[in-house]
């Protein structure tokens, strides 16, 4: 074990010159975002770089004063409200339980575009208020950043990246053009599911026609979104012929929140560095009386359950069966839960406002996870080894359970149509049939058999980028093609053209031969 | 300096378990491949493993005794010789300076594709004899080996690890499918250049016509080598419904030698490790001759020259040109020589039978090395930082060469029209302008920068397939899909089916209402 590790020290001492003192522009996105961006920003301070973060005034998430960071503050909306969000998925649970018509839920989903749409204005409109402020400019130029730090699921970072031009790097799993691969790697449509679709890379013909379906439909939502929000601002900045794609697929690294434990095998990019995982840590000992909580539960072991930031409260006649189901098992319950305590509550089950999930999943003593699929949930449970069972809600949940139950190491419920005897059903299984935890241990395995940590990775390319001042030797530049060249439409347009050409040539080159032959014949016959 | 040493000692003692005593068969290419793949072999078996080697009785290259490995020796014969190959280059050489006619460079092309398509069908044989006997393939099944590692330019080691149901890694430039990332990435011909055609990834029209024309070329040849060769042994031993791409395909780790300070950037695949320059270490002392000699050069430095292993001996005129040219410049030369001493021969240069190419390289005098292109010649000066002149011959050497010309770090001459004056001119443009030795720096600079030198990548990586038992979450199956399937032919032709039968059934509709309402009318006016 003695060499490996003095060749990473010799790897780190000379190859990969340690970089002090960067600046780094972090254009963070709100809510959940931000947790993930925040790992960055930490561990980034840590190894002695300075952190400025763009924010708005009304962010909850984004504190403007911080130890990790300077921060500059807009007096323009984020649009990411956690009361408005949280409001839709009450609504859209209680719609999916009652089985509401297809207008009130088509209508929901409009609404929830809205809101979509609104934060894409917001954030351009704070851009442009950037960008007409010279003072503010002036300082961001004199700042003299090494780079930009964005999550690209809008395009604030990437206008202010290219404006000050700067090397951007993208902390990523969503864009506007859907999944982050989609942006720039070739994605064939033929084993690579539309995110969304609950497909894996194995279709059936009925599966492969929806995929195609679905990728129209979401180029068309992506051209209209991008097209109403960003496409007269980037003409107004950056020139009528720019497109807001080609400052987006210019960015340097893509730091991808995501890996092949989750992903299906698919094409991917020299700039793209998988990070899945990278918020993940070992487990740190729980409190005295969770502990001692834990501890009582003997061999049955616990089950830990929260469904994410943005549900305030479940239905309560959801939280009721939930509760009596829980109620029948000999294992103990760490619940997450807000709102009504519900009245078939077992004394195996303890509410908890906020628990500490990566302590939680990492004990021993931690049997199955209920949670709704955030990737950050799912991905902790992956670095911890914990069996999932799922309740999804809404966004990419949904499909992210069907990756994992794909590989059977979860299972998962319709919140439409969960009541007790189905919930108690799933708990079991997976709880009782050992396959689900030895799948699960097997995927943690491979999750964890990196030669580096995730956290490492995305710092070190962080640092390249600052070295370096960009990537541009891993960054193709084909996305300044159009589709027609890209798709070589062009050429084989041309040699079909040119081979019919030939063949006219030949062709009527025959008939004059055989003409002259057949009226020569026809004139010594007569 | 002290943490991340500290982070990387973590992640090698914790997450990776370090995999000890494993058993490695390795199917090797003869040649100068050897050189390579014995630098893995040597490695594994510093890491504690152990390794089997599978020879031809007539292998020049590849000894049966070795401290590293044991070897099989498979009394047939590799097809690979040294003899063959170097009187094939200096034909070639000879043709390319007297301006041949096109007949006889036809058949010398035709002579070396029958002299390939020849070490195919040797490899074939030899693994259908061990196949045959019965008592070999026991002792082949008993050894447990953990994995079969190979250079897959011929098919011998994806023959056998399929047989022996092992994981497969790949040790790969070549391939009967072109450039490596060929087979298992999509490629696609706008912006990725065909191996051969010496273009970049920004291609004009006509550039992107001849790509794809090569492109048909390629598939043509690739088809009628692996048809002939493999196709009748593959359904023999396979299965009918089996193609040797199948097979291929399906290996778990493709180690390219190759990376993106040498191939233009394009898409790739998780199971693809970049590992260029693998082979490459610092430089150790010179012996006290050769050192005095390069010191003896003072400010103006030191040329180091070689052509390679299959080049005999060139044209006696082309090594006058040679010698003349260098003995007119102040720096001394260090020269690779076989065959007859030029007399135009300077006091300033130093002819050798064989030189210690990497220490030469790595020496701080060394300005300019003269090279004809082979890919570990390029990736050695990439390491060092030295720029390059070119005399490329055959094979792959051209494109090498243009790609590092395209880099500015390199400048090329033609062997059929190279001379006193044009090879001086050359020289002197790169000893004497800065830009080739500042862009080289930066390109090795870049090279370096990664996060694990790529010797130490390679390893993981085999280890990594050693704990798995594969990759099998990194590898893509898509190959297993028809050609019409993978490209979305079959659904694209069903939606416009559909389309069609739509616009039919609608166009029929809207006559015969129309006729209905003519009718009517008709009636009604008469």
């Amino acid at each position: 074990m003695y060499r490996p590790a003095l060749v990473a020290l010799a790897v780190l001492l000379c190859s990969s010159p340690f970089v002090h003192g960067g600046k780094v522009l972090v254009v963070p996105l709100d809510g959940s975002h931000w947790i993930n961006m925040k790992v960055l920003v930490e561990e980034l301070h840590s190894r002695g770089h300075t952190i400025t973060v763009l924010r708005s005034s009304d962010s909850m998430y984004i504190k403007q004063e911080s130890p990790y960071y300077e921060s500059i503050t807009m007096d323009s909306s984020a649009g990411f409200n956690k009361e408005i969000f949280g409001s839709f998925t009450t609504t859209m649970i209680n719609m999916r339980r009652r089985g509401a018509s297809l207008w009130s839920r088509i209508s929901l989903e409009y609404e929830m575009g809205k809101q979509f749409s609104q934060m894409h204005k917001n954030q351009v409109e704070m851009v442009g208020e950037i960008f007409e402020n010279t003072q503010l400019m002036q300082s961001l130029n004199d700042a003299k950043y090494d780079l930009v730090l964005t999550d690209p699921g809008l395009g604030g970072g990437v206008f202010l990246g290219h404006r000050l031009g700067l090397p951007l790097v993208f902390n990523v799993r969503w864009t506007v053009q859907g999944d982050g691969h989609d942006a720039i790697a070739p994605s064939p449509l033929s084993y690579v599911p539309i995110s969304g679709t609950e497909m894996t890379d194995k279709m059936t013909f009925p599966q492969r026609v929806k995929n195609l379906l679905m990728y129209v439909l979401t180029r068309f939502l992506i051209w209209h979104i991008t097209d109403s929000n960003y496409t007269p601002f980037v003409q107004r900045y950056f020139g009528n012929d720019v497109h807001y794609m080609e400052l987006f697929q210019a960015a340097d690294i893509w730091l991808m929140r995501n890996d092949f434990t989750f992903e299906f095998p698919r094409p991917t990019m020299p700039n793209i560095v998988y990070m899945s995982g990278f918020q993940c840590k070992p487990s740190k000992p729980l409190s005295k009386e969770l502990e001692d909580f834990v501890q009582s539960s003997g061999e049955h072991g616990v089950i830990v359950m929260t469904l994410g930031t943005l549900v305030a409260a479940l239905p309560e006649d959801i939280t009721e069966d939930i509760a009596a189901a829980f109620a029948q098992l000999p294992q103990k319950v760490i619940w997450r839960h807000k709102g009504k305590r519900p009245s078939t509550l077992g004394n195996n089950t303890l509410l908890l406002d906020w628990l500490p999930q990566n302590d939680l999943l990492g004990h021993p003593k931690t049997k199955l996870f209920v949670a709704h699929g955030g990737t950050n949930g799912i991905q902790e449970a992956i670095y911890h080894g914990v069996p999932l069972v799922g309740l999804p809600l809404m966004f990419d949940q949904p499909d992210n359970f069907f990756r994992m139950k794909a590989r059977g190491v979860a299972q998962v419920l319709d919140i439409a149509t969960v009541n007790k005897d189905n919930f108690l059903e799933v708990l079991k299984e997976v709880l009782y049939d050992p396959t689900y935890r030895e799948k699960m241990r097997v995927l943690s395995n491979l999750h964890r058999d990196q030669p580096m940590k995730p956290l490492d990775k995305a710092m070190f390319w962080i640092e390249f980028v600052m070295r370096n001042k960009g990537a541009a030797h891993l960054r193709t530049e084909s996305y300044k093609m159009s589709k027609i060249q890209y798709h070589s439409i062009d050429v084989v347009a041309f040699l079909l053209a040119v081979m019919l050409l030939v063949l006219t040539v030949f062709l009527v080159a025959v008939k004059v031969i055989w003409k002259c032959l057949f009226s020569r014949s026809k004139v010594k016959s007569e």
